[in-house]
């Protein structure tokens, strides 16, 4: 039997669901391939969303007319902005998820996703003619035929699951691996790798003495994940804190010798944030205990993660070793932690856009191309959705700069650096982390979204209202005389300095010691201003701070960017024969070569490419 | 790794599940071994609980203390009883379920079970010591060791799925098969054999042109599965019928070289009582249409069921016949239909407690044993659940006798007759169906399972507060005194023959054309009487005029179930060397050797063996 298509997404996880519906959300007739419909977006390891600068990726997501955001505020069991004690560049939001509503919630907007089919069946061949991909062939033998194909396949290629010495074949605990499929990608001349993750031991609840644990309470303020602003409305729930100690460790290393990640079983590299608790014991040697977090699976389950204890010892070490723990010395498990070898394709024979250097027509998205979180793959899935949607009716496709979103950061390393290990996002990854905030993502993203058609009317028309209010306290807070006779008393009561001139409201908001908050209480003009908004005055009131704020860094760091830009615009992509320009060092040679850079800007990045050989370059090119 | 348990539960489905929790809930120390925690107690098949005979089975399992009815009343999404045209003794409910929250109540009623764990691992062989069973050996290579062991396997065991000429194995649609177990099994003697079941087509709803078909609304009246009365909490929803037609047949006809159910590919037998629709159209080849039902499968999904086109065709043949139907123009499935065949063990080797003849402590209860259904394995699972811990601290196993419960009819039937196709229950297989209602069940099972533990305070107390009500009514029904002289109007309203003589309020109830309904209009110390009920009053107002109403009949069965227990009392298992009985045919002496049951009525059930074979073995016996 033969389907046809405009998009295929082989996989429906996070990249996969992403993709798939910003595909179809663009007009594009998209299928999504899934093993198994009751798994979609499965969170197969934390059941959390968020995190430093993870955070800031769903936002991306979200104002891109993605879902993860809605999903995450809809079964959201806890929330929490991280890094508030920091300036309002570093606040990543972060959410423990009830697991089993994800799916639901996920399954429900696909299903409400008007161009999108799905098809419950396991790919096992990439079908590809003339160097173009047209489509995937199915263990039920069934023809998928496209004009895109998406491969979101996640750890399931040639999955392989360790815990201590034993070895099984599989995909995730509980699911079978795919065989195959790599092999018919690589055959076209596709570079494929092995990766290793893993994820640790599930507990029951019941089992924990909770008097030896110290509670980890959430936030329950306005933020939330999607600018759509649907709050949250699940019972939200405690997390708990422990540490290890000396006894645990010494368990622990002396099951080292059987351990798949040191006694050479698994030769793939691992997630270096993420690390198992084995390797967190040898890397860092002269640690004498490591935090623990022990999170609810969600409301309705005695299931609880067990976060900092990834591993993939033999079991009854990694039993033992928890046994030594006060909160765990009764402690039972419903499986322990393990770890996963599975394939990916080296992401720097991908275009910006997420294509395939090699085989037109084919985007990957997610683990395979060797990131891990599902934030990173939401990301790339959006981005990959968009530009097949875009492939199959021509057109540029939708590249995010590293200026613009940590999405933009996170595809420009994977192709212009390629990896050596699971790629995670940090701020520290990006140049420009000032203008890449939680609280902004609709301003950077969402008209852009809109003019491609994957934000749709209602996401664009809040933002333009929105956008309205912020500019509207802005110019407010800009032109509002301060008189110090009738502010110096509120000053002094706030511990701030008398004002001996008048000045303007914004003024006194730049002050670190104040915000708007404080100052609305004092002022009653400002408050009247804010009582006009006509919803979510919170987050409106806290977009228009940070603006006020950080005005100066912002336009600070604008500009360092938009320098940055004048590279960008210089395409370099077939231009130069790298391998005759004897100016250029050997090893700018080879990487460039290999890379093929689509711009000045990304060359400059290549590991490996120097200043001076970009300056070669831009002479070349006659600047 | 080895972890101890009094009772090992192998297999989380709805025989599973059920085990789980009355081994837990009769204080023997339980892990469940499943595969996947997300996936506990799926319906694999049709998302609905009940149906005739299946109905009056789940409010069985629910009087015994078991979980189904609380779960099927918690996820309902349409209800219906079936039957109702029909005497009350055929009166069967059924409940259209979310696929989805069906698990999620299984899991969190698990979850909250004491004395049970669950371990998410696959079993890969069955320890076996002197004849005992002893634990099992997962794949992990864990040993989980018990006094009993359960064997709620499914279709898991050597699993292999088809769709036209395509075989793939698995255990279910996306799930691995368990391959080793069984050969682990009839490695100590225990036979083996294949049996054969399918699923149809999954259908996205917003494909369907439901202009072209027929409502099927469901009823909103108090009925429901479970005596502890949870009432429905989901949206009700519609479910839709039509027909196939002459096309349809002809394209199906055209698949059939290419079925396995007729090319030699499948040898073993699939589900009579539930055929696919290619073997309807060999069966009944004179049929121009089989009705279809299409059920929805929650309230948040797309996803439908349609009920009735079970199939393994070739998946273009199944979608292109489904063409042929209005309704099914334009149709998208989510996947097509398709057959599995699995591993079964002949029930004729366990006693009625559904513990192994063979191997001691060994307990098998649903797909294993060669029966279909979700109902059939959960009143097998709670009966080797209630027996496997009895096993553990020793005592008389639960064995329910044919007139006290459907559930006993079933394991009767499974271990005297054995199968030769998969067994599913009809009202017609019980001998005693007048006192095998749904309405009675707590009144049938309740006592004893409160006595045996199973079954809690609350719905013991529950029990006694009902039967005390209903007792008052029929007390107060047949000392009311009625004077024709203030009845007679409203008789002859009602269509019923006026009273010459005075008579007691019990004698009008049973004039067919009358009912408790009616009569309270007219009789206000009626009314009286049950507005004094303390709740629940329609529920135990229909009991009461069920009991009043067929007393006659149920009396007069209820001395024929009676005269048969006299050949239940006389046991004679392992009393006789049947081969040496030269007066018994010879094929009374095979069987008699084979089954070597445990009761003299047993024994007269066993076919092949004669009434003339029973009065040789009475003689014997001194009688």
């Amino acid at each position: 039997m033969i389907l046809h298509y405009d998009v295929l997404v082989i996989g429906g996880g996070h990249a996969g669901c992403e993709a798939a519906c910003a595909s179809a959300n663009m007009g594009a007739k998209t299928c999504l391939v899934t093993m198994d419909m009751n798994k979609i977006a499965q969170m197969s390891c934390n059941p959390a969303v968020g995190g430093i600068a993870k955070g800031q990726i769903v936002r991306e997501i979200d104002a891109l007319g993605g879902q993860m955001g809605l999903v995450t505020d809809a079964t959201a069991i806890q929330f929490r902005m991280l890094n508030r004690s920091k300036g309002p560049a570093m606040w990543s939001p972060r959410a423990q998820c009830d697991r089993g509503k994800f799916i639901w919630e996920w399954r429900n907007i696909l299903d409400k996703t008007d161009n999108l089919d799905i098809w419950q069946d396991q790919a096992d061949e990439l079908l590809v003619e003339n160097k173009c991909a047209v489509g995937v062939k199915t263990i039920w033998g069934v023809e998928l035929r496209a004009k895109a194909i998406i491969i979101t396949a996640g750890t399931f290629l040639n999955g392989l699951m360790h815990i201590g010495r034993t070895m099984v074949p599989g995909g995730r605990i509980a699911e079978p691996a795919v065989p195959h499929f790599t092999e018919s990608i690589t055959r076209h001349g596709i570079r494929s790798e092995r990766m290793k993750t893993g994820t640790p031991v599930r507990i029951d609840r019941r089992s924990v003495d909770f008097n030896e644990m110290v509670v980890q309470e959430g936030e329950h303020d306005f933020h939330q994940f999607s600018y759509m602003g649907k709050h949250r409305v699940l019972p939200q729930l405690t997390c708990w804190t422990c540490n290890t100690n000396a006894k645990v460790h010494e368990i622990l290393r002396s099951g080292l010798k059987d351990s798949p990640l040191y006694n050479g079983q698994i030769q793939s590299i691992g997630p270096r944030y993420c690390p198992s608790i084995e390797t967190k014991l040898v890397t860092f040697a002269d640690r004498e205990q490591h935090p623990l977090f022990l999170e609810p699976e969600g409301t309705d389950t005695n299931e609880m993660y067990l976060n900092g204890f990834s591993s993939s010892l033999p079991m009854e070490v990694q039993i033992e070793a928890l046994r030594q723990i006060p909160a765990f010395r009764n402690i039972k498990v419903y499986r322990p932690g393990y770890a996963i070898e599975y394939d990916f394709f080296d992401p720097t024979q991908l275009k910006h856009s997420l294509e395939s250097k090699i085989i037109s027509g084919l985007f990957m998205a997610g683990q395979v191309n060797g990131t891990t979180g599902y934030e990173e793959a939401g990301g790339q899935g959006t981005i990959a959705g968009i530009n097949a949607a875009i492939f199959c009716t021509g057109g540029e496709p939708l590249v995010l700069h590293r200026d613009e979103a940590y999405i933009g950061v996170l595809i420009d390393d994977l192709v212009t650096k390629g990896v050596d290990e699971p790629y995670r996002m940090f701020t520290s990854r990006a140049e420009y982390r000032i203008l890449l905030r939680q609280d902004d993502a609709d301003a950077r993203l969402t008209e852009k979204a809109y003019q491609l058609g994957v934000a749709k009317t209602d996401r664009f028309n809040w933002w333009m209202e929105k956008k309205q209010c912020i500019e509207e306290i802005e110019r407010f807070c800009q032109t509002f005389p301060i008189k110090p006779r009738l502010i110096n008393g509120a000053l002094e009561t706030m511990g701030s300095t008398p004002l001996v001139y008048g000045c303007k409201l914004e003024d006194l908001i730049t002050r670190p010691e104040l915000n708007i908050d404080k100052l609305e209480e004092v002022i009653p003009e400002l408050k009247e201003q804010l009582d006009r908004l006509p919803n979510r005055r919170e987050e409106i009131k806290e977009a228009a701070e940070v603006h006020i704020k950080y005005k100066g860094y912002i336009e600070r760091e604008r500009i360092v960017a938009d320098k940055m830009h004048r590279l960008e615009n210089i395409r370099i992509k077939d231009h130069f024969n790298y391998n005759e320009l004897q100016q250029l060092s050997t090893e700018a040679r080879q990487k460039l070569t290999a890379i093929n850079p689509e711009t000045l800007a990304q060359a400059s990045r290549i590991p490996g490419v120097s200043p001076s050989d970009i300056n070669v370059l831009l002479v070349l090119l006659g600047r």
